[in-house]
């Protein structure tokens, strides 16, 4: 018997990590703020607006309790953005933040962690604050002043 | 003795408000987060970035405890920027946030609040927090997402 | 007994110059292109890309048979918009190409420019061969590829 | 014994064709003003600027003698950008000018017509007169007003 509002966020299941030393969980990540940020690597709103936005995200609260996470959702053309083909799309753009690759379903489309947590496409923003629930769930643009207020809002509690 | 780092905000020295019925003042506005953006109309990266930012800031919180005030600095070209220039300017620009001219000094070049608070130049932007103290003071360009990082903390703060 | 369809561009009736030596007549240019801007200076549209435009082509065709003339086509917010502010507008834009007040009517709102040309309103473009004839007459935006191939176009004529 | 400045354009030789019936050879173009775009599916200043660029100069001298001609000129991440890969990107982006595969290179990295055409990397522009001559060869960002201007002149051409 609970108003608790906001569900906890479910584990990502993925199946290999980048531009992290080694494979991060929102466990682990208790007590920071989490951005989630679904994306698939030939999806231009992602490349245009979202991933670049992520970056910036990164980049600026360096320092503080935020960690940034990419998630490469792939629902379609699974033979064009396969795990090589992400590894080089990151170097190309110089996303420096960890950013993992959804688990394939076994004989599906939509992989697991994106069925999960029902993203209707990409971009897909999950914010996720420090108790480890979903404080937003987006689908397309999320503007910067909106974004940055929510972070502010999240990194202030507790 | 105390270690309160914040100056408390110095009141506004102004002549003349637009879109509001009644004249603005730090003290009434006690509780509340002040956005306050001190510009040129003439200025080119306040008319292209910072009062663009400053209507986005008042359309977006809009039922939230921030207020947001224009405040115009002239301090050049003062024939060319005259109240009546900066009516037809804010019509034009269809800015909707209230918007203050700053006192013209005596027989000086800065006006007023302009000299008080010690502004470079435009655009100037200044964040006062509910208790009224200034915890931001910025020359030039403030990128939305830090801008909206700290008017979300500010927010969480009481 | 001809089947020109392009009309001659009527002459320029103006009151004042800035960034100009001396007074420029469309007929002293002949056997050049002209790019007639007309705009007022609290035209959104006129500052945000039409001037940056003018300014472009002014800086890029440098050079060539190519001239470009600024007309500020006052036909509202008159108080506002005088020669004296157009002088400081012009300044803090860094505008570098010939720019002339439209000249105003006696008892009327349009200047004489204006309502000889029939512009609709600001900004308007007006595109003049090297025999003196207008080649295009838009009111709005022009995208830049499109301007650039007309100019292309008319700088090979002759 | 001949003053003609500018050198043949070099035939292309590709392996594969996108947005055409059938593939397209230079001479064939012979009396259209060619715009050849040389790209890398994951380059970011072709996907942020070069290839809109060239989609937009397809859309807008519709009906008139130019033919776009992107070219995928693969140095690197060979296995990234393969033309499976290449195919979900042009869907994705909705790029709708014929896309050709640059061949690859026996034994090395650079593929044979940027080899032959001396590209420095991505994103290239080549420009062909309606004679079959190589009027523009440029790296990098060329401005929509610039490549306007050239394409007005070299259509004024016969």
């Amino acid at each position: 018997m609970t108003d608790q509002p906001f569900p906890l966020a479910l584990p990502l299941q993925v199946t290999q990590w980048f531009n992290t030393p080694q494979p991060l969980t929102l466990d682990s990540l208790k007590g920071r703020v989490v951005v989630l940020h679904a994306f698939q690597m030939l999806c231009p709103g992602c490349v245009s607006h979202a991933l670049p936005q992520a970056q910036a995200v990164h980049r600026q609260f360096t320092g503080e309790d935020i960690s940034v996470i990419g998630l490469h959702t792939v629902f379609e053309h699974h033979e064009a953005m396969t795990p090589v083909a992400l590894d080089a799309f990151i170097h190309e753009y110089r996303f420096s933040f960890p950013i993992a690759v959804d688990a394939p379903a076994g004989n599906g489309e939509i992989p697991l962690t994106m069925r999960a947590y029902g993203f209707r496409g990409t971009p897909s923003l999950v914010i996720i604050d420090r108790s480890g629930r979903v404080r937003l769930h987006a689908f397309g643009r999320v503007e910067d002043l909106a974004l940055g207020a929510l972070l502010g809002r999240l990194l202030a509690e507790q």
